[in-house]
This record gives structure tokens, C-alpha cells and sequence, in this order.
């Protein structure tokens, strides 16, 4: 049985993100799964998600960034509810603040992987850094605080 | 007579980016243009560039962020090397590091409007503040470290 991304349990009235909604046609369906203690995420671009020719384009590595990231820290804040012995929902969390330093240009022509650990959990805050390999090398790494989404937020 | 947008003095072989190349089909087609000593950029967003409902999806702001201030380093360099009597072909930038800082949730049903400024030049490193506002309100902050993209990279 394959397991389970973390976006496919947000409810369907949360799951419309360009980035990572199961619900958006127009999206890029970005994926995320535990691998031991790092989620990982895998991406395939396409030739239009360019930058400069054979490069992939800078935007979309923060979108794979952000969105893995923010998915990180709601399926660790649900892990860590389940130890506590809570059993809520899967919380969605919203980004705060994404900083992507680009190390070196990133191929286009392979699967773009995002690695990403859990820094700091604090309240409704969680810390997440991460990096992304192409081609056997880390061309960029990310940081995203990221918050459980305030109720107000929630569709009605 | 319209002005130039600064991704549209880049060359051929350089307007291919996902986030402003005048020829990439599949685009978003960001434009920037000089407003006194800002740098200004409008967007509209479509429908599907949500994150939850009524609100702008972060990786969208990122590459619009994104985008300008590369655009807008580009630009600047530029008019500098004009100033110092040289006229050299527009510069083209990429992305070193880039930092958001997502303030509140950003209506979708708006333009949104990126202002920049150049905070510092140094040689062929240009940084770039900027905020993105919709609805009347700074819904995000950016910075971007934008440096002259390294010849090894043009493409032959």
C-alpha cells in the first residue's frame, strides 16, 4: 500500500493550493512523505519551469520549498498531538517567512528531490529547513517558519 | 508611447524564464518598470494562484518577488553603467538568496502591486527590498540578493 502525501489529509476545503492542492487542475501537485525523521518531496519539472536555458527557475524551487515545508510541519504538529494523546485533525499551516539561498544553478533535466528536517517546534510555530537536490548535488536550501493557520482563516 | 518593461530588454536567449521571459508560452509574464526611484510591478492573479480560499498562494508572491528584483538589479546596473559612460547591453541577474516575509493573508481578488528599491550595489552583487501590497495593505516584505549572471552560463 502506498503511503499517504501529507497535502492528500487536508480537508477539501483546504486542499485548493496551486502549490500542493489535490484539488487544483491548474496545480503542481507538490507530494510530501516521512523517510525516517526527513519528509521528502519529488518533483519532476517541466522544460517551461525554466530560469535561463537548462536551469530550473528559481520560483518554482521556492514554491517545492514552501509547500513541502509548511506540509512538514502539519504532519509533525499531528504526530506530535497523536503522542500527546490527542488524535485532531491534520492542522494546515500557512508560511510566515521562506528564505531559499541558491547555491548553484539547478538542472532541469532531473528529478528535483526536497529533504526537510523539523528545527523547532514551539507553540503553533514550526521551524522547518530543508534542501534541494539535482543531479547528485544540493543546488539550493530553504528555511520556512511556518504557523497553524489561525481560525478566522477557515472557509466558512 | 508605453515604456520597455526590464524583462524586455533581456536577449532572445535570455526571455525564456517561467516568471517574466516574453517567450515562455506557459508564463506568468512579470513586467517591471521604473516609478521615480522605485520599481514597480502589477499582477493580476488568476483564480487557480490560491493557497486557501480568497487569498494569493506564497509561491506566486515569491516569484513575483522574485522576478522584479532580478528585473529591477538588472535595470539598475544598467542605468549605472549608462552613467558611468558605458553602454553596455542590459545586464542579465539571477538569484543568490531570497527572503519573504508573508505579513498577512493576500486577497486574490485584487492587483496586486510590487514596489523595489535598491538597497545596496557592490560590484556585481545588487540587493533588492521590496514590499507587495493588495487591498490597500503591505501584505508581503521581500529582499533579494541579485548578482550579474556568471558568463559560463550564457547559453552558446
Amino acid at each position: 500500500m502506498c503511503p499517504q502525501a501529507f497535502q492528500d489529509n487536508y480537508p477539501d476545503d483546504l486542499s485548493h493550493c496551486y502549490g500542493c492542492g489535490r484539488l487544483n487542475p491548474h496545480g503542481l501537485h507538490i507530494k510530501s512523505y516521512w523517510d525516517g525523521d526527513e519528509a521528502v518531496c519529488r518533483f519532476n519539472p517541466q522544460p517551461y519551469h525554466t530560469a535561463i536555458p537548462g536551469y530550473v527557475y528559481g520560483g518554482l524551487i521556492a514554491s517545492l520549498i514552501d509547500c513541502h515545508s509548511t506540509g512538514t510541519a502539519s504532519a509533525a504538529a499531528h504526530a506530535k498531538a497523536q503522542e500527546d494523546g490527542a488524535s485532531p485533525k491534520t492542522p494546515r499551516f500557512v508560511t510566515a517567512s521562506l528564505h531559499v539561498n541558491y547555491l548553484r544553478p539547478t538542472p532541469i533535466d532531473d528529478v528535483l528531490e526536497v529533504r526537510a528536517v523539523v528545527k523547532e517546534m514551539t507553540g503553533r510555530k514550526v521551524v522547518i529547513a530543508s534542501r534541494l537536490m539535482a543531479g547528485g548535488q544540493v543546488c539550493a536550501t530553504g528555511e520556512v517558519v511556518a504557523v497553524e493557520m489561525p481560525k478566522h482563516l477557515m472557509p466558512e
